[in-house]
C-alpha cells in the first residue's frame, strides 16, 4: 500500500509553497463570527471556500443560514462501495482583542522560523481551524491531481459559527440529515501530543455558556452619598463568582456532579505514561500550580473532570484613574466544561436557581444563554481508530497516541445523535499554539505532515 | 442689616441671566481631570477663571503644578479688619461614560423644566462643582457692581484634580501657605438636606483609593485545553471582593474599624428629626434595602459608617457574545470611605496585606494608590457654623440643618491640619443632581438663591 501513495505524498509535497499560498488567502478574511462587524467577512470565507472546493471537483455551495452561512461539498469515490466520510471543519475565527499584545497583524499571515529548522505559520486561525481544515483540502488535492479519483467518496462541511456556538449547526444538520450522513465523519479541530507524536481525542468535554448581568440602582451612583446604604452589583456578582467553588476546588451548584464519573484505572495508568506534570503542561504558560480539584494530574484535571470558569467580568468605571461610582449594573460571562453524562440543561437551570438565590428582592438578573452541549465519550478500540492510528504513526516521529480533550466540539455529538456517525478526531495543533490568544500560529509541519497524514488516512480507509 | 443687603441681593437676582450666561461657557469646557486627553481642556478652564476673576477686581493668577493647574486670586475688604475668607471650589470634573445614556451632550448646558415651576441646568459638572463655586463668584459680582467694595478680604483656590484625587494640592498648599492662610475656608461643593432645606455639613467622610491587578498565566488561555488546571485570576479576585464583607455587612479588613466610634446618641436623635428612611432614600434610585451593616438607618451608613466599594471591574473578553477564554490578568477599582479617626495608610495596607494574603504563589498583584485622606469633624458649635446657619435660612424656606455627609473633600482635612483653618461647608446640590452620572443636573434655585445665600453669609461674617 505504501508504493500506492508515494506519488501522492510526493505531489503534495511539491505543493506546498501553494498550498501555503492558498490557506494564506483564507486567513487574510477576517471571518470572526461573535462580531457582527465581521458578518461580511464571514460570508466571504466561505464564498472563497466554495470556489476553492468546486476547483478540486467537488459539487460545493454556499448555504444561508440565520447566522453565518454553511459550505457543503460532495465528491464521488473511484470504486461506487468506497466508504462514505464526513469531513467537518470551521472557517470562522476568534475575535482578536487585545489587539496590542500582537507581535504582527493578526490578517496578515507569515512564515517565522521560531528555533532552527522549526518554523510557524502566524495569524489568526492558523490553528483554529483554517490551517486544519486546509491539510484535508489539499490531501484532496494531491489525490485528484495524481490519480484524479479519490479513494473514499467525501462530503465536506465547513460551518462558521463554531466559535460563537452554532446556533444554527443543529437545525441545518436536522434539515440536511439525508445530504450530510455519511459512513464515518472526519473532524480536524484537535492537537497532537506534542511535536514528534500524533495523537486521536477519544473523550471531549461539553460546554455550557452563561452570560449574568445583576442590576441594582436605576443609575450610576456616587458612592460617597450612597455607599454603605445601596446595594453594589459588582459585590453581589463576586459573591456569586467566589461561591461557584469550593476550598476544595469543587463546584458547588446542586447536583453539579451528577453524570460525572472517576477515570478507569487503565485509562489513568495510560495517561501516567505520556509523561506529562504540572511544572511542565503550566510551566509553558508561566504557571506552576495546579488551581482547580486538589488530588488530581493535570491530565485528569483537564480531560476527564468539569470546571465553571469566569471567562469574562465587566462593572463599573474601568478607564485611567478613578471614579467613585457604584454601578448600576455588572455582568459576567461563565462556562461550564462537562464530562461524562452531565446534562447541560440542569447544569445551566442549577446554575441560575444558584444565582437567583443570591440576588437581593430589590435588584434583578438577566441571563443569556452561549451553547450548551454534553460531553462525549467515543470508543477507545473502533476499527476506525485503529486503522487512522496505524496511518498516523506511519508518518510522524512518534506512533500516535490516543488521548483525551479539554476543549468542547459539539458537533461530534450532533454527529453521534442526529446522524448516528461515529466521529475520528485527528488535529495537527499544538498547546503552545495560541489558539484564542494573541500571536496565534500553527507548525508548518503541522500544516505539511497534516496534508501527508490526511492521504495516508483516506488511504487506509478506502482500502 | 437686612435693608443694607438687599440692593446686592436685587442686583443679584437682575444679574441672573447673565451669569447663567456666564456658568454656561464655563461647563462648555470639558475639564475631564483624570482623563489626560483633556489636559489642555482643564488649562482653558482654569485660564477662563482667572479672567473672570480679574474682571472682578481680584488679582488673579494661573499657577502650574504637575498636574492641573490652580487658580489663586486675591480681593481686598472695604475695612481693613475685615475677616479673611478662603474660598475654595473645583472646576474640573467627572468623565462622562456612558455617553449613550445622556438625554443632551454631556458640556452643551441647558434650562430644562422639569416640572411646572421647577427648572433646572443640566449638563456635566453643573452641580459638580462648575455652578456652586460660580455661586459664590456671582455674589461677589453683586457685591462689587453695587457697592464697589467687600465685607470681608477674599482669597479664592480653585483647583483642578479633584475629581482624580487632587495629587497637587498638599504640595501646593504645603508651597503657598502664607499666601493661602485665611481665618476661615469656605467650601461649596455640598448638598441641602432637600429643596426647601439647607444645609452645613459639620462631617465628611474620607477616602482610601486602591486600584489591585492581578496577573495569572503569561496571556490569556484557551478555557477548554487549561480549564480546570490554570488559574484564573477573575476567580481570584472574585474571592478577594467577596471576601471583603462578612454575611452581617461588616467590612473583613484587619483593624478597619479601629477608631471608629458610635454616633453620639443627640446626633443621631437629631437626624431621625429629619425624617429620612431607607425607603425614601433608596427609592430615589429604584432600591429598597439598605445593603450595608445591618441595623443602621440609612443616615448613619452613609454619614457615620466606613465602607469599602468595589467602583469597577475588568477582565476577560467582554465583548458581544462569548469567548472561552481564561485571561491572564483581572482588575479592580476599590475606595474606601473612611469615618472618625481611621487612619487611610493603614486601612490601604491592612487591604494590600488581605490581597496578597490570597494571592496563589505562581500568581502576583499589583497596586496602585488612588488617593487617601482621614475624615473630617467640625464643631457643631462654632461662631461661625452659627452665623451661616442663620443666614441660610433668611433666604430659605426652611431653617439650614446641620448633617453629616457621606462624601469625602480631602481638602478639609487639608485646610485644617496644614493652615489651621476651620472650615464652613456650604453647598446647594441636591442628592438627585446625579453627579459623576449621566444626565447631572444643577437647580436653578440652587443656582439663583445660592448667589442670594453667599450674599448673606458674607454679609452676617463681615459683620
Amino acid at each position: 500500500m505504501m508504493a500506492d501513495i508515494t506519488p501522492v505524498l510526493e505531489r503534495a509535497d511539491a505543493n506546498l509553497p501553494a498550498s501555503l499560498n492558498r490557506l494564506f488567502d483564507l486567513v487574510r478574511i477576517k471571518s470572526i463570527s461573535t462580531d457582527l462587524a465581521f458578518k461580511a467577512e464571514c460570508r466571504k470565507a466561505a464564498e472563497w471556500l466554495v470556489a476553492e472546493l468546486e476547483t478540486l471537483g467537488f459539487e460545493a455551495s454556499l448555504r444561508d443560514t440565520p447566522g453565518h452561512p454553511m459550505v457543503v461539498a460532495h465528491h464521488t469515490a473511484e470504486k461506487a462501495d468506497a466508504p462514505h466520510l464526513l469531513f467537518y471543519g470551521h472557517y470562522d475565527v476568534q475575535p482578536v482583542d487585545p489587539l496590542n499584545l500582537w507581535e504582527a497583524p493578526p490578517f496578515e499571515p507569515s512564515i517565522k522560523e521560531i528555533e532552527p529548522g522549526r518554523k510557524v505559520i502566524t495569524g489568526r486561525g492558523t490553528a483554529d481551524d483554517k490551517g486544519q481544515l486546509m491539510t484535508f483540502v489539499e490531501a484532496v488535492r494531491a489525490y485528484k491531481e495524481t490519480r484524479a479519483a479519490l479513494p473514499c467518496r467525501i462530503t465536506i462541511l465547513f460551518e462558521g459559527e463554531e466559535e460563537s456556538g452554532s446556533p444554527s449547526l443543529k437545525p441545518f444538520l436536522e434539515a440536511n440529515a439525508g445530504e450530510l450522513k455519511a459512513d464515518y465523519a472526519l473532524v480536524c479541530d484537535t492537537s497532537m501530543w506534542d511535536r514528534e507524536t500524533p495523537a486521536i481525542s477519544a473523550g471531549l468535554r461539553g460546554l455550557v455558556g452563561e452570560e449574568v448581568t445583576i442590576r441594582a440602582a436605576d443609575r450610576d451612583l456616587h458612592s460617597g452619598y450612597f455607599g454603605g446604604a445601596a446595594a453594589n452589583p459588582i459585590h453581589i456578582l463576586s459573591g456569586i463568582l467566589a461561591g461557584l467553588h469550593d476550598e476544595t476546588g469543587r463546584v458547588t451548584l446542586e447536583g453539579f456532579y451528577d453524570g460525572v464519573e472517576e477515570t478507569p484505572p487503565a485509562i489513568k495508568a495510560a495517561w501516567e505514561t505520556l509523561g506529562q506534570s504540572a511544572e511542565k503542561f503550566l510551566g509553558e504558560i508561566g504557571l506552576s500550580i495546579p488551581s482547580g480539584e486538589k488530588g488530581r494530574s493535570v491530565l485528569e484535571l483537564t480531560w476527564a473532570r468539569p470546571t465553571a470558569e469566569v471567562n469574562g467580568i465587566a462593572g463599573g468605571y474601568t478607564g485611567e484613574g478613578f471614579k467613585t461610582v457604584i454601578a448600576a449594573e455588572a455582568s459576567a460571562k461563565v462556562s461550564f466544561r462537562l464530562v461524562g453524562k452531565q446534562d447541560p440543561d440542569r447544569i445551566r437551570e442549577s446554575f441560575r436557581a444558584y444565582v437567583r438565590s443570591k440576588i437581593p428582592d430589590d435588584c434583578s438578573v438577566e441571563f443569556q444563554p452561549h451553547g450548551g452541549s454534553p460531553a462525549i465519550q467515543l470508543p477507545y478500540d473502533s476499527a476506525l481508530l485503529t486503522t487512522a492510528k496505524t496511518a498516523l504513526s506511519d508518518e510522524w516521529p512518534k506512533p500516535a497516541v490516543v488521548i483525551g480533550m479539554g476543549g468542547s466540539i459539539p458537533i461530534v455529538g450532533d454527529f453521534q445523535r442526529m446522524l448516528g456517525m461515529e466521529s475520528l478526531l485527528v488535529g495537527f495543533g499544538l498547546s503552545d499554539d495560541r489558539i484564542h490568544s494573541p500571536n496565534e500560529k500553527y507548525e508548518l509541519a503541522s500544516f505539511h505532515k497534516g496534508i501527508r497524514s490526511w492521504i495516508r488516512i483516506l488511504d487506509a480507509i478506502g482500502a
